[in-house]
């Protein structure tokens, strides 16, 4: 898998969160909740809530874009309270993700990848990709999926995946 | 992130997988109940159980190492009912994974990949690992955690993730 493949792949299930979204809103119109309830929601007591997985995964995607991109992060401040600030959150995502040109992302593989997590320490591009940003953006995708999902709302593993390129003979 | 890459990803993540079992088991017998039943465990009703996510991943491993080598997959009949039985099945996974030579994975980007549910179409190896093997299986790798984790089991992320290769300067 190409670096702008991997981009696309967490700009694709991005798009997909939204529509987990989507089913959300109907779960609660069709209950007569708050969407917003399911924001607070979390699977354990001292796990992020339903916002935090979002917020972790759109960062997943962001620094994944800069950092093997060579660009700056922009600043997206963890602000979060609604679903509808979640829709927001996730577009400024995808407007920096798609901003950054494929051949940018040339000779990603052996970039220093340096976030402030590792205090001076670097990982390779290829490390940073397959063993931080891919790992990470899913868990914390599937684990805001598994929120929505323990909560009620209407979800399969299609609404996860997505639509997929299959070809004819 | 080649494809060698990815099959030693899902590797890796699978060994993880088998220390989540472990603290789910010392959980168990802090609590005094039989850890199998977690075996049962899941979040919705109508959602895979703990063992069809760990089966499910293990297949997720197993079909992509065996499409993208150019290999026939075993067969890894779903019998399993307990958390050692379900250890046996991610053995028995690995040591096919990790059977089919580097060399192998060569030009899988461009091969075509028709498992059956396909019904005679098929997708190229590239997007088949991008769109269909990863998201999948991180899905099932992580639905199975946070069936261990909304159980009380005491995992954190770097459960998940495992260690990384970090460099010095």
């Amino acid at each position: 898998m190409t670096h702008p493949d991997a981009i696309r792949l967490f700009a694709k299930t991005l798009r997909n969160l939204e529509q987990w979204m989507d089913k959300a809103a109907a779960h609660a119109r069709a209950k007569s909740f708050e969407v917003d309830v399911l924001a607070q929601a979390r699977l354990a007591p001292d796990q992020f809530s339903f916002i935090r997985q979002v917020q972790s995964a759109c960062d997943q995607a962001k620094y994944a874009a800069a950092y093997l991109g060579g660009k700056t992060a922009p600043s997206h401040p963890d602000t979060e309270q609604t679903f509808e600030e979640l829709r927001q959150r996730i577009r400024k995502c995808l407007e920096f993700v798609e901003s950054v040109p494929e051949a940018d992302f040339a000779g990603a593989e052996e970039r220093k990848v340096s976030p402030p997590w590792l205090q001076g320490k670097w990982l390779r591009g290829d490390d940073y990709l397959a063993q931080v940003a891919i790992p990470n953006f899913f868990f914390h995708a599937t684990t805001a999926y598994a929120i929505l999902r323990h909560n009620g709302v209407d979800l399969g593993k299609m609404d996860f995946i997505g639509s997929v390129p299959i070809r004819d003979a």
